[in-house]
This record gives C-alpha cells, sequence and structure tokens, in this order.
C-alpha cells in the first residue's frame, strides 16, 4: 500500500522553513503498514496542487493533503481538488451551523471569510476537527483514499489518528508490519553502528535503520522477509535483544517513549523527587522534564540562575567559588546541584552550567564547554564535557546529556 | 523564473528525516531572483524519480535533482535522468580517470562500483565535485536547465555556488525579486485577515501570504509585477506602511528576527532587566528568552515554581491564597510576578500558571486557563486567556503571549 503526500503553504517554499507534519503523517502511516512513496512541498498555486495531486492520485492508493483549508484567498486546497476532480464545491450547511456555534461558544463574531470552511466538494465526507475551524474533507476518487487536513500540528494529528488510520484500516487490507525501536542516550551514531553492525550483519532479513538526532539515536528495525508472524517477531526478538546486551544500559526503551518519560516514570517508580538548578539551558531542562503530562508527580521546578546574582541568591553558591573558578567551572555546579536540592529537599538536584555560544568563550573555556552535577543523599557528582555545534545543538544535547546521566544514576542505584 | 528541486533518497521517507539540503538551495536560488515553486522528496525507486522530473521539467525552467549519485546499486538518479530523456548513459574516460586518480592520491584501489559514477547521459555536461566522488551532471532540455547534484550538504553547497548559480546567470536573466515581511504577535489568522484583506485587495501586484504558527503570524509580501524597481518597492512600502498603520503595535518586526529577538533589544536599548516565574511552561519561557545570544544583559534567570512548595519558598506566594484561590489564580500569578521581581530586583517580574493540560482540569478551571502577570514599578497587572490545544500548543502559546505583552507594556511606556 502506497501513500503519498502533498504539503500546501508558500511559507513551506522559503529557506527557513521545513514540512515536519509529513515525518508525522509517515510515522502513523508507517505504523498500519502503510509507506509513503513521495513527498511534495507546493505553495498557495492552484496550477501545483493540482498537478502534484493528479501525478500523486495517479501513482498511489492514498493520498494525504496537508493544509491551504484556512479562511483566506490564499487557501486553496479545496478548490484545486475540486478542479481536478471535476467536482462543485458546496456550501455544507451542517458545517456551516457547527462553525457559527463554535465562534459563538467563544464568544466571537464569525468573519465573513470563515464560511469558505464550510465549502466542500460534492460527494466528499467531512471530518470533524475539534481544535480548529478547518474541517477535513475525504473524498475516494476512482477507488483512491484521498484526505484533506488542516496544517497546524495540533489539529493534524488527532485528524491522523481519528479519521484517517480508521478509514485506511476499514477501506484497505495492510500488509502487515513487522518492526521494533530501540532508543539510546548518550552515545555517538558512528560507535554505536561500530558496536552493533557485525550482529545485525548476520540478519539479513531485517533491514536496520539508524538514526540520530541532538543527543538521542534510534534504531529501527524492519522485517523484510516473508510475512510470516511467527518468524519475522521471533529473528526481531532475537535481534534487538543481543543489540541490547551489546549496548547495555545506553538502551533507555524499546517503546515509542520519550527521554523524558522513561526517566519520570523511574522516579514515580521510586517515589522520587528532582529539581533543576540551569544556567546556559536558560530553563530547557525544566521544560523538558515537564513535557510529560503528570510530570508534577516528581519534579518540584527549580531556579534558572542566568545571572550569577540569582547563583547567590537562590542556590547559596560561594561568592567565592564563583570569583575564582568562573560560573563555567565544577565547584560552581556542584553547588548549584547542592543548592537546588537543599532549598528544594528534592531527591536530586541536577544542575548545569556552560558556554552554549556564539559568545562567552574565553581562551580555557570554549564554546560547548559544559559542567553538570547530580545532589542526592549519596553525594553529588559532577562531570565536564565538551560537546560542538551551534547554540541550539549544544543546549540541547547539554540538557539531554544530563536527563539521560540521572536515568543511569538511578538503574545503578535501583540495581 | 521558476525551479523545482527533487531530494533522492529512501531514508528520506522515514519519520525522522528531512530534506535540509532544499533549503539552503532554496535560498542561493532566491539570490539571483529564481522562485522554488515546487519540492519532492523521492526513494531511490526509478518509477517516481523519473515521473517527478518529467513533471518538474514541464512545469519549471529550472529543475535540480539532489541525490542518488553515489557508487551504489540504489543510487538511480542517472538512469532516471537517461530513461526520462530517452538518452544513453556512455561511460565517459576523462571522468574515469580523475576518480581512479582521486583514489590513487588518497592511496586506494578504487572499487568496481565506483565505475558507475563516471557513466554520463549522452550530451550531458560534468560538475567537478571537489569534495566527493560524485561529479555533477549539467543538462538542456528543450532549453530547461537540469542540475544532478549530489546529496551530501559538503558537497552540494559548493557546487551550488560554483556551478549552478554561475550557469543559471549565464543562461537565463535572472528577474530581480522584491519581497517585504510583516511579523505580527498575539493576533488570531482570520481576525488579521479580515483586518487587512481590504487594504492588500489594491494591490492585484503583489502576492500576499500569510502564515500563522503557535501565537505568530507572519506575512509576505511578494511583487509579483513587472520587473521594475522603482514601482515594486514603492507600492510594496505603501502596501506594508498601510497595514502597519492597521494593525498598530500589533506589528513586532517587518525584519527576520524572532520575537524573543525584539523584546530583547527593547529592552537592552532601554537598560532594564526581567525575570520569570514560570509555573505550568516549566521553564520555556526563560528557554526562549535564552535562545538569543547575549540575552544575559537583561534575562536574570528565574524561577520554576512547578510544586505549590516552590512558589511559598522562592516567590513569597501567600499560603492563603494558594489555599483560597488555587495555584491557577489571579492572585497567585499576581503574587508570583511581584515575588520574582523583588527577590531579583528585576525591572519586571513576569508570571504565568495555568492548565497545560491533558489532566488538572477541574469544573470552573478547564485544560487552557491561563493566568499571566507582569510587574514593574508601576504596579502589577494580570491577565486570563483561555487557550486551545495540545499541551505542547498551550505552553507555546502561552509563553508567546506572554513575551509579547510585555513587549507592549515597554512600548507603552516609552511612547
Amino acid at each position: 500500500m502506497r501513500a503519498e503526500i502533498i504539503a500546501v503553504g508558500s511559507e513551506l517554499l522559503t529557506p527557513s522553513r521545513v514540512d515536519t507534519n509529513s515525518l508525522y503523517v509517515t510515522q502513523q502511516l508507517n505504523s498500519i503498514g502503510v509507506e509513503v512513496f513521495r513527498k511534495y512541498v507546493v505553495g498557495d498555486r492552484l496550477e501545483e496542487i493540482c498537478s502534484s495531486l493528479e501525478l500523486a492520485l495517479q501513482a498511489s492508493d492514498i493520498v494525504i493533503l496537508m493544509g491551504g483549508l484556512g479562511p483566506t484567498r490564499d487557501d486553496l486546497t479545496r478548490d484545486a481538488v475540486a478542479a481536478s476532480l471535476r467536482l462543485e464545491l458546496r456550501l455544507d450547511p451542517v458545517l456551516l451551523q457547527s462553525l457559527e456555534s463554535r465562534f459563538a461558544r467563544a464568544g466571537l463574531r464569525m468573519a465573513e471569510n470563515n464560511r469558505l470552511q464550510a465549502m466542500v466538494p460534492e460527494g466528499a465526507a467531512t471530518l470533524e476537527n475539534p481544535f480548529g475551524t478547518a474541517p477535513g474533507i475525504f473524498l475516494q476518487p476512482s477507488g483512491k483514499l484521498l484526505f484533506l487536513l488542516p496544517g497546524p500540528p495540533s489539529e493534524l494529528r488527532p485528524m491522523i489518528m481519528h479519521h484517517v488510520l480508521p478509514a485506511i484500516c476499514r477501506l484497505k487490507t495492510p500488509r502487515p508490519r513487522f518492526t521494533r525501536l530501540l532508543k539510546i542516550g548518550s552515545e555517538f551514531e558512528s560507535r554505536v553502528d561500530e558496536k552493533i553492525s557485525p550482529i545485525y550483519a548476520e540478519y539479513p532479513e531485517i533491514e536496520v535503520t539508524i538514526l540520530a538526532s541532538a543527543g538521542i539515536i534510534e534504531l529501527f528495525f524492519l522485517w523484510k522477509g516473508e510475512p510470516e508472524a511467527g518468524q519475522a517477531v521471533s529473528q526481531l526478538e532475537e535481534l534487538t535483544r543481543r543489540i541490547r546486551g551489546q549496548l547495555g544500559h545506553s538502551v533507555f526503551t524499546d517503546q515509542d517513549e520519550s527521554l523524558e518519560m522513561v526517566l519520570g516514570e523511574m522516579l514515580r517508580g521510586r517515589r522520587q523527587t528532582v529539581a533543576t538548578a540551569e544556567s546556559c539551558t536558560g530553563g530547557l531542562i525544566g521544560k523538558m522534564l515537564t513535557e510529560v503530562p503528570g510530570s508534577s508527580d516528581y519534579y518540584l521546578g527549580g531556579v534558572v540562575s542566568y545571572s550569577n546574582d540569582l547563583k547567590l541568591s537562590f542556590l547559596s553558591v560561594d561568592p567565592d567559588a564563583l570569583r575564582q573558578y568562573g560560573a563555567v567551572s565544577e565547584p560552581v555546579a556542584r553547588q548549584m546541584a547542592e543548592g537546588i536540592r537543599e532549598r528544594t529537599r528534592a531527591d536530586f538536584g541536577i544542575s548545569l552550567t556552560g558556554i552554549a555560544g556564539p559568545g562567552g568563550a574565553t581562551t580555557d573555556k570554549p564554546v560547548g564547554l559544559v559542567f553538570m552535577a547530580i545532589s542526592s543523599k549519596s553525594g553529588t557528582a559532577c562531570r565536564r564535557v565538551q560537546l560542538r555545534g551551534d547554540r541550539e545543538t549544544i543546549r540541547i544535547r547539554a540538557a539531554r546529556l544530563l536527563i539521560d546521566w540521572l536515568r543511569r544514576v538511578l538503574l545503578e542505584e535501583g540495581s
């Protein structure tokens, strides 16, 4: 089963925007055995939307068009689909009413423009969008499945889950797809590959894909042999077990969950708490930990001690240590972790101070130098790391390294 | 002048890879007045490479194919181009020799596979690749310009600069490109469009694109009329001036800069400082403010008071207020802003407390309810907003609303 994805929006053709929606859509389609054969990005122009749509419908079974369903003059997806399929656009009175009452509930007057969003190609089904005003549209031209979905990720994602996947599973019988996943923290991609390639070379029927992004490595395993469940599952189990054996505690999950979720579950299970003292990450570690719903069970909060004054007043860092060693130093990292632990009475105080760049470097403290510390009842440990990349990369990698380090500390304590 | 870009490689169709090469290519093409009308991502399959190439050549003047020029069996770009244009592939003896001597210089024996990289469609020119073994290929089918380039960025980028741009400038006369940009905070897309569409309707020669993402709206203006600099510039100036007049302080910049950069420049110019007290955003506001290099000039840091205890101990929130009104309430938001300002002696204390969901809602406090406050020497103001979307969207929107609110407060103080 083949799918193609078309992202619509002139902004996606500028030098600073990428289409990231298609990544989520691909992941979800893959999970039910549908493969993505081609992706397009087109601007808000009828011509390219139409010709891309026509090529996609010709080549594949499933076509997903994202974006261009808004209420403005440059939202052309509805028109393009109507033109390509030679269908008329009609005002859907039920949809119009639901739009109007949506605005009324929010205490707003509906703009005249929004009436456009109630226009639907004849014969199409509409797909409810609880998080926005643009409903989705579903058509079946010549037995193909065509979905029109809104572009904002918060609207698109629930609609993929609640409308697109169920419709595909109902109407097509996907080929079973056997996969496994391992996620790894604090390792280098080439190092991981070097360690595991002799193992996976023994499994020619399993395709292994290695993806590295900002401190996390993901290994995808896909069964390419005969679609025979017994053999596929046992081979995948065996390979991933051997690779876990080789990589040890570096593997933090074999599920589709983030590092922060894994750490959170460990803390919750142990009824332990953590608090953060961040300098160069400016709040990023707290932000990551609190991406997990329910993180208040184990994350108490913390201090962003971006200025030295806050390191003194909120974290009781010794002014002499600051003067003598500087803010980016082992003694200060240690005192930050200890300070936040004492002040919040958390089980773990974790801290990070470094030079994210591009400015701020000195001869003995280059951009990318980071000190991180973990303080607990067993004492305080500190690590010095030297990271590469731009400001954003350094900050994300540093935060992930610290979060993964705490996970390993918990693992070792637990064992 | 229109260009289309085709990225080849099955790995680019996985859920965790994006084609970023096309961003650089777009930027370079735009710089000489060439617009990108469509982008494709296709796997290592002859069929999709061919059909995408044929559509692109039909629709545009310039086509850039990236990737699939390596020496392995799944590198099919050469074959696809030969098949689509009905050309034969021939071994280029000069190219073969240069490949062989390249390997010899590195002290390596050339693998048999690499001979494939010396195969060139008849009539094509080869483009030197000093940083890799895959040469580029240049063809002019029916007066169109077709470039085949290697995928690795370190090889692609120099070839764009040294071969592609010069060839385009030599063979086509690029059309100058006139654009403007406005960025807007704290507004709804449909509301903005309603306000400005009567204005831009008077300028049929300017294409207006509206893009909304997580609390920021961007307006792109592109001159579509005759390439006459005087007229283009004066019309663009007039339209953007009128739209700024209509939208007032909502417009935060006409440059390619973020809201956080604009706020940062304002604070730096006034020699004022800000500190944050965050609850449901968990550090996100601090993270956003510190994305700007040099933000330590005006951002002191703050407290992530995720637990109530930290609201009491770090921010001196009144325990009675917490008990009586709850953590998500106007009195607590006010006290958080005042507390962080007092403790840090910042000019502005800003705070945010809310229910990001999906859990934590009560009958009178639904998911998306957020209180934010700004405290300064002139007093403390508080706003209550009700946001929609998932946890991530609510957190980003809330953070942006508060940052934009502070920008407006500074604007009003300044005027």
